[in-house]
């Protein structure tokens, strides 16, 4: 975590998203250190899940760890099935609940919560949530305090989207937008995922869909990939950044 | 091709879909004469598609083939993405534009079309509709002669599903159930499919919410599976009718 810290101020990036895990590893002190040193903004705190007791148990923690990290939201990962279960609707029912109670949660922390809609070949596996649609009806409900981030690898190929980040916007609930390509053949449903302009997602097109939603936020690189992170990180970084400035009208965070 | 027709005449099924290229290796003449002989009813041709010159130039010949095997309805598969191309929804409304064309020729040769809505994960590359919303708003601009089939594999995440099927059954544009499972993990994006009762989707009350909708028709085995293909056929058969008695309140075809 701390090399990815130091190749991001290197590269004048403002602002990273951070993983719990990743922090432990170098302890909250260091991390806690590191960015304050560099001047680095916390975009996202991943994550609270999957939705079983153990991590439930744990949730107020983390929340607590993700507000003293100044994170602007936290990611809420609801996991798939319970063993055996094949009710999508119910598995459904009882995240939306979970959701209700973290929410209350976070109100009383202070931090924002964070729905990513996954995509549909996850359903079951790692997401219950799986179109932006389901997002903001959910958002909807709650109430203040929950927001969505828009994936493009998760989102690009619903004939709903544009739709659905103006309503997202006009509700003022973007949080987040995660840039990263659809490579065809895709080989592998989670560790396959494309360097921006190798694939075939519109990317130009949605990030002007964003600003056009009054989204003003950063625009965060998250590329899963088995390829991509076998090399060397400060190349990675670099080849994204390029890609970044050619595809997108606003600097990258 | 006919070995297929004939262990499904010896299981007593009565109705199978059929492909066009598995007819060419042995030739119109014998496959009509199986079909015949077995007593088959055929459900589904496939198929008209992927959308380049090359297939819709044959697409004509294609129907009246289908017409000749007395298929109920013939599969549109619209392939995905031109070389180098990326905007979805331009695609898209080539995609519609010809099939408005091939309503306009499956009508005068007197066959229904049908629109398989595929896995989103499958968007770009091999599809572009990818829902059942879009392939009932498809078949409401169009009218009659063209509906959808139901493959539990593509749709079965959707939280739209229920409605668009009702939807659907409304509109008296049911031509097909699939089945088959969903796989976790799913290891490959195309061929991978599970076994009936070896994944997660809840099959039972998929095939009484398409009952509830008004379909009549046969349950339709599609496993596409390279695990299931190295299996001796008469073996995969036999387990496939097995599972469809434990899942299904009907008979399977």
């Amino acid at each position: 975590m701390l090399e990815f810290l130091r190749l991001s101020a290197e590269r004048r990036i403002e602002t990273v998203s951070i993983w719990g895990d990743e922090i432990t590893k170098v302890g909250d002190a260091d991390a806690l250190a590191a960015l304050r040193d560099y001047g680095l903004k916390v975009s996202g705190y991943n994550r609270i899940g999957p939705f079983v007791p153990e991590c439930l148990s744990r949730a107020e923690a983390e929340l607590e760890r993700a507000a003293r990290f100044g994170a602007d939201h936290v990611f809420l990962f609801t996991g798939g099935f319970l063993e055996g279960e094949r009710d999508l609707a119910a598995a459904r029912q009882r995240a939306e609940v979970h959701i209700g109670s973290l929410l209350n949660m976070a109100r009383q922390v202070g931090v924002k919560l964070a729905l990513e809609p996954l995509h549909p070949m996850l359903a079951g596996d790692r997401a219950l949530i799986t179109s932006l649609t389901h997002a903001n009806d959910l958002c909807d409900v709650l109430g203040h305090g929950i927001g969505v981030v828009v994936d493009v690898y998760h989102l690009w190929w619903d004939e709903r989207l544009e739709v659905e980040v103006m309503r997202a916007g006009r509700a003022g609930r973007l949080l987040g937008f995660h840039v990263n390509d659809w490579l065809i053949p895709t080989r592998h449903l989670l560790a396959d995922r494309g360097m921006m302009g190798d694939g075939v997602i519109d990317l130009p097109a949605i990030e002007r869909m964003m600003r056009r939603a009054g989204f003003r936020g950063p625009v965060e690189v998250e590329i899963f990939s088995t390829d991509w992170w076998a090399r060397d990180p400060a190349e990675v970084m670099d080849i994204a950044l390029a890609r970044c400035q050619r595809l997108f009208s606003e600097e990258p965070a």
